[in-house]
């Protein structure tokens, strides 16, 4: 394969890539609003180690769980920081105040 | 939908995640070794910029364009510090002397 058949392959898997993140982003959004509903914390340690631990076990490299790791985490606080976001707005379009409004 | 199903929902995004993040790595692996036969620099910023404007151009939320580019820079630095990894290891293998084998 040339160097443009390989970039071609990872154009493809990076687009995949970009929806299934938007995808991610949305679902953890989904969360938020149920956990808001009941009243539950948002942040869940407890979860995260278990995401981390199952990808540990599903992985067959060539990367190494340490980079699996660091990439999952970059996933969620991604969609964490959206979260904040959200809320703020949400905050502000209906006048009320959130824990994020002062930032 | 429960917190259950929209986990199990983001559980099948991770391992669609998870093998995407590998098979890219391999590829980019693939390119490095092309690249050293080439005699190609093996960084190549220009690509980078190209992949980040390809992916914000077809972004279409709830991600921004800030989050998607810090979660390819992520997956990009991944690939690299794996290639890294293995030219320390080829070298020692074979005994030559890498840019990296003082590390």
């Amino acid at each position: 394969m040339t160097i443009d058949d390989l970039r071609q392959e990872i154009d493809r898997l990076d687009s995949a890539l970009l929806h299934i993140f938007n995808v991610r982003a949305s679902l953890a959004l989904q969360i938020g609003e149920v956990k808001k509903k009941l009243a539950l914390p948002v942040y869940d340690p407890a979860r995260e180690k278990r995401i981390f631990a199952r990808m540990k076990e599903l992985n067959t490299g060539p990367l190494d769980d340490q980079a699996i790791v660091r990439l999952f985490e970059r996933v969620i606080d991604e969609s964490r920081r959206l979260e904040r976001i959200m809320t703020t707005r949400d905050g502000k379009e209906k006048g009320e105040g959130t824990a994020c409004s002062s930032s």
